[in-house]
């Protein structure tokens, strides 16, 4: 019953006539890389997730996982797509060719990859997604043997990857983590300890599990900075007996290192996505990175998954979107409240009555906000290796500010889109049959994982604004405001610009809040922290509307470019508003949530 | 693992501190009925629910129901319970002690009842709501040998009732249903058609079920005036064979009356509560109420639904509170921000995180403020019913204005503090071990029942407002102004009476704006309506706190006052602002909605 078109369309219109993909990712080494086939790449894994991924979506729902003596087993038809995709090479789109990769633009597999995958099936997208994150880390820092080893069976997904850092008594807090590992002579350790929470920890659809794990060893600093990032595989090469990896073929020891699954978290959703509880037990590992200095890399590959959560978002907000509107476009219920819009049928389709209009207006152009931010961050993750400085620290500055408001707001508009769209469809929405159910139960999620949404926002306020002295924000108002005072006389641009204007000044003021606040007592900055993101998000999906609006007024009178000017018009009268009251909450401090007493919650 | 309390204190502070519920009903008929016996009921209840109904809930989740040939099984769990409410005189309290009911005030069933039975088990409690329901149509509107022969058993519980109106094509339009009516000449009629989504249309908890069906008669006025009420039961009276059903005994006809079960929808949530495609074919029915009368009887026990379930929205946020607060006080992950709290533990309590609190608080304080709201409505209900016009005729206004607030504003509220409390628990709220996970897809249905809340926006702003020129409003504003005007020099009243003295005010700005726009262009009305009831229902919520703070002020000192007055607090600085931006995006009105091109949706 569920419906979903690839949005190729609109990323047309945002790679090329919003943002200059192509021309912003010159002299970065993807020379071959242009306009058409950056077309062909949207298209084909349009194509592919909808006609392979798409299909298993509700199946791996229903049937879920199978959990037997440790062992996981996937649906069939889920190690089928999964197939299919290494074999047409989706699995491996951004990494380098030298592993087997397409070596195409993160824009790319940050974004439109991201967001197709969600859509059609996220339980399944999660896996090579956090592949590609374990690749990214040893690529960059693991040792020479250890990426000859790992990095091509990682980047084609014929092995699969994992990130281990909570534990039972440890999620947010990793300084307290338990897990150990012991070095050994051969230069390896051993790694004790369990893992909780664990994404893909165990499966059938690879026949090697690469896990990054966080643990300590004995000895180092306390907290945060004694723990080190090692790399443990489920199985342990056959030819391997101590040392390193050098020239040692990839047939696999049959027995596993010491590595099992003792558990899978029945969850609410994404019933096709195991979450496993993982024990290792002296389990060989190699360490990545430097000794005791494990949790920047682990921070590195989790921006990575934090944007990648951002479009799971996106991704869901987006199928859930198109099932509503398929569904209104049916349904007659009532009459236009002013006058009969079909006499020849018994009632008027629901689309005449405004708040369903409302409704499905906040879906689609959250989602289509969402979307332009999220291809302006993908181009920054690209010019983040630009080797011109001013355009490589512009961009790793607005990724390291933009990264916590794409995970937190993109899916807390995710979660509120899915609950939107089952609102337009009633009882039906509510009902398995119609598929909203499962987006509106997969996509929550979303706000837990990679750090929750509070973290997020504590990034943002807490670290994020006032590194190297407001680096990051001065990079995105440079920009914004000269934006604004661009088209300050363009006469057509004033319904945008004039709000986003107060938006901005808005956002100064209450920045300049937190902080003066937050220096005397953190708690203020703690207290606003959630507001404060989404009054952030609001601006930036602000920026990106007015961006668009700027583009479309040249093109008006072409149905496309009239719905987008639309969409932007919505977005200011009826979005933008919460704004003010988010200012509101923040300004009231943290007063009314520390005075309450403990003992009376 | 799921733990709950009955909040009983919190009911007694209202009923007798806040509300004088024993007073309002003097002269009501409850004459024996005084503030022990109100307490006894409450701790009666509370222990009931917790020691019989809890229990049952995650089984009835995870065990569902059985259909197999048109029957439906439940849980033998679910027989059990409900036979001992039935034993214990649970199921009737509100009804007269002539048809076995305990005759208790409306302001018990209506009100600690549903939030009692939705915590425990919202799946059950829908089962003898929808039979009160039906009681009361039948004993206000019914033929005296339908009442003689079928309120009894609905009062006990010992049969149950159904409502069924929505058809596949016809939902909230229900002027176009098609299920028909045809007269006999012994003054009983056939019904044949199809009903959908029948919440316990059919099961095996009761010998019997007695449905009241929404059928035209061939020949009568098109659209909603010609809808007629007719009593179906499942299994006729074995004596029965024409005509009325005077002094026929209560044995039933082993052969059903024509109404078969084809089909159960799986759903997101409530398991264990059936929703049903039924079909009538020729089944007897006899009309209730007066012929083609049968929208307004309809509408008389869909508003009892209405607030009914808008207490499952507060009932569900309820228990996931407590739930999230539980794990709250065991969980340990980082520091405070101010310095560390707890320097033997490895990490503070999560309470010390603002965040954290925002999150908890959100909950509560929205959870406090409708339980006031409730009980308030609740005596109103009882009020209704006085033989002083002044008193039934403002108690009649006040409940048609704060029916679709309590649906729609309760609901909302509930749906999101089920998942406020998911993203305080993290990773374990998402999984089904912890709970809070069956209630958050369990209470998404509330917003979708007895009309989706954007159906009871457009019943207040369209209805509610206007009716009688505003008379319900100024049922309203009359106390709510001398309130503020009472407060305005109690110095320790102002920070409470000052923001909702601004709220008020923006309230009659808003509806006089909506009035008036409206009347030129009935879509302003309907655009802006969703908002307009959030804002409302944030009125009406500031006034509970506000009149809450006022009692607990003269008892400052005592931990249970002065949580109160914190809770006062964070509501007015926390919550309320956000009626801010929502008369902000009232204000401005249709035009971004109903401009939208249709076809670039």
């Amino acid at each position: 019953m569920v419906v979903w078109e690839p949005p190729s369309r609109d990323y047309d219109f945002l790679f090329n006539e919003v943002f200059d993909a192509i021309g912003s990712i010159e002299g970065l080494g993807y020379d071959d890389f242009d306009a058409d086939f950056l077309s062909m790449l949207i298209d084909g894994w349009g194509t592919h997730t909808k006609e392979v991924w798409l299909p298993i979506n509700e199946l791996g729902d229903k049937e879920g996982l199978g959990f037997k003596d440790g062992i996981i087993t996937m649906p069939k038809e889920f190690k089928e797509a999964y197939r299919q995709g290494i074999e047409e090479g989706w699995m491996a789109t951004s990494c380098k060719p030298e592993h087997g990769g397409m070596g195409v633009p993160t824009f790319f597999s940050a974004v439109t990859w991201a967001e197709y995958g969600t859509s059609a099936c996220m339980a399944l997208s999660v896996l090579p997604a956090l592949s590609i994150g374990v690749y990214e880390v040893l690529t960059h820092h693991g040792r020479q043997d250890l990426i000859d080893y790992f990095a091509s069976n990682l980047a084609t997904g014929e092995w699969a990857g994992t990130m281990c850092l909570t534990e039972p008594h440890a999620g947010t807090d990793l300084g307290i983590i338990s897990t150990k590992a012991e070095p050994q002579d051969d230069g390896t350790y051993r790694i004790t300890g369990t893992k909780i929470f664990i994404t893909y920890g165990e499966h059938d659809m690879t026949e090697n599990i690469v896990h990054l794990i966080l643990a300590k060893v004995p000895g180092g600093p306390e907290g945060t900075k004694g723990i080190s990032l090692f790399l443990v595989p489920k199985y342990l090469p056959s030819e391997w007996e101590d040392g390193g990896l050098e020239g040692i073929s990839r047939d696999l020891n049959p027995d596993h290192n010491g590595v099992t699954c003792s558990g899978a978290e029945e969850k609410m959703g994404l019933h096709a996505s195991p979450t496993c509880v993982m024990n290792f037990d002296e389990s060989v590992g190699w360490l990545v990175g430097p000794l005791h200095g494990g949790m920047p890399l682990m921070f590195e590959m989790m921006n990575r998954e934090r944007v990648a959560t951002g479009m799971m978002g996106l991704g869901l907000g987006e199928i859930a979107y198109q099932n509503a509107l398929a569904w209104s476009l049916e349904r007659r219920q009532g009459r236009d409240l002013k006058g009969i819009q079909d006499p020849g049928q018994t009632a008027d389709n629901i689309l005449v009555h405004p708040d369903v209009r409302r409704m499905l207006l906040e879906a689609k152009v959250n989602n289509e906000g969402s979307r332009a931010l999220a291809v302006w961050a993908g181009i920054l993750l690209d010019q983040m290796h630009s080797e011109e400085p001013e355009v490589s620290e512009a961009a790793t500055a607005l990724v390291a500010l933009f990264t916590p408001i794409i995970k937190a707001h993109f899916t807390d508009l995710g979660c509120e889109t899915a609950s939107t769209c089952m609102q337009v469809m009633g009882g039906a929405g509510y009902c398995t049959e119609y598929g909203v159910e499962q987006f509106y139960r997969d996509v929550r999620i979303s706000k837990i994982w990679e750090g929750t949404n509070g973290i997020q926002a504590l990034d943002l306020a807490g670290r994020k604004i006032t590194q190297d002295y407001g680096k990051n924000l001065r990079h995105l108002m440079w920009p914004l405001t000269q934006f604004i005072e661009e088209n300050r006389d363009n006469h057509g641009m004033a319904e945008f610009n004039k709000p986003l204007y107060q938006g901005v000044k808005g956002l100064q003021q209450i920045t300049l809040l937190m902080i003066a606040e937050g220096m005397a007592n953190p708690h203020f900055l703690a207290a606003g922290a959630t507001d404060y993101c989404r009054y952030f998000g609001n601006v930036l999906l602000g920026y990106m509307w007015a961006k668009m609006a700027k583009v479309c007024l040249q093109k008006k009178g072409e149905p496309f470019y009239d719905a987008k000017l639309a969409s932007a018009r919505f977005f200011f009268k009826r979005i933008f508003p919460e704004t003010v009251s988010l200012a509101a909450k923040i300004q009231s401090g943290p007063k009314a949530l520390m005075d309450y007493p403990v003992e009376m919650f």
